[in-house]
């Protein structure tokens, strides 16, 4: 696949909050390790759900919040099990995969006191979400496997809706002026940090 | 209600590996505050779920375990739903409850070292599902209120299975013996810390 075709091809629904496009040197690696990048979603999908639930946790009582949250955490899970189920099919194990530092240094970004540091976690979950949207276009996209793509294919569009749950939770609470500054100044850090390839194939590197 | 009529109607389905049923002073003061009940245990069923979610993160590639956590975490996070639904419809907010010293003092048994520690966490998370489900059940026998006693019977029977989910996660890395030792041992303290009667209502006062 040559620079244009890949541009024309781009994300079949893009995200327009992402700073930058993922790079082609990243769909050639995830292309390139199909096995990682399905284990890898996977555990994308866990922790997905780990995150709703701990913001569920940190924020017990916050109007609206679990109501959106708690079916968000089941849908992760249920695509979870829906990874595993063909992983075990193909004889791929669950193995463990070292983090890309990604997610860390994400979480590095997050105001330390509230209410900013409640905004901050909201959009850098929905970031993720993005992301993860982004990418599971592409490789829906560009995959040779039909199965993969089509698993890829099944679990985007909630990606996308759970990036809008987070952002509508933000706009419950903050000012859409503040939410748009601070999610445009996040996500120009995320761009970043993916601007370089790490070298391990990850939905992440 | 009497002594005798306690003891008669006891449990419908009793835990065998409870070392002690409920107080009937548990079952007066709960009946008593049905709201706090209720909002307490909307709070059980999320962490519960978290509880699941934090073992499956824990130990991310233990075979058979995600398959096992994951819809039991799904199944903890529908319910809570439909409490947060009840709650909503008698215009009960959900509000924040000091947590009684049960999760924590069980929680301080767990051993520092695995392979034990895995052992523990799965039982203390068995105990606590052995305990709802028995609790539930004298909810759903003696509850007055028709809405809330059907709702209580409704989650009981999945608390059950819960415990017997961990049991078989245990009982699959364990000896049966050192299981059933270990159980017994935990069980004791269990309802140790659940002998004295915590002043303010809730599903583990």
């Amino acid at each position: 696949m040559n620079a244009l075709e890949f541009r024309q091809l781009g994300s079949p629904t893009p995200i327009r909050w992402l700073a930058a496009p993922s790079s082609e040197a990243w769909l050639a690696q995830a292309l390139a390790h199909p096995r990682d990048l399905l284990v890898d979603h996977a555990h994308c999908e866990r922790k997905a759900a780990h995150t709703a639930l701990r913001l569920m946790g940190i924020y017990p009582v916050e109007p609206g919040l679990a109501e959106a949250l708690s079916p968000l955490a089941r849908e992760e899970l249920q695509h979870f099990e829906t990874i595993l189920t063909l992983l075990k099919r193909r004889g791929w194990p669950l193995r463990q995969l070292s983090a890309p530092p990604y997610g860390g240094s994400l979480k590095r970004c997050v105001a330390p006191q509230e209410p900013e540091r409640m905004l901050d976690q909201f959009l850098v979950a929905g970031l993720i979400e993005a992301r993860s949207h982004e990418r599971l276009g592409l490789l829906a996209q560009h995959c040779p496997d039909g199965a993969l793509a089509s698993l890829y294919h099944s679990l985007l569009a909630s990606e996308a809706r759970h990036f809008a749950v987070y952002r509508v939770l933000a706009e419950r609470r903050f000012s859409r002026m503040a939410v748009n500054a601070r999610l445009q100044s996040l996500a120009a850090v995320e761009a970043q940090i993916l601007s370089q390839l790490h070298r391990q194939p990850r939905m992440h590197s």
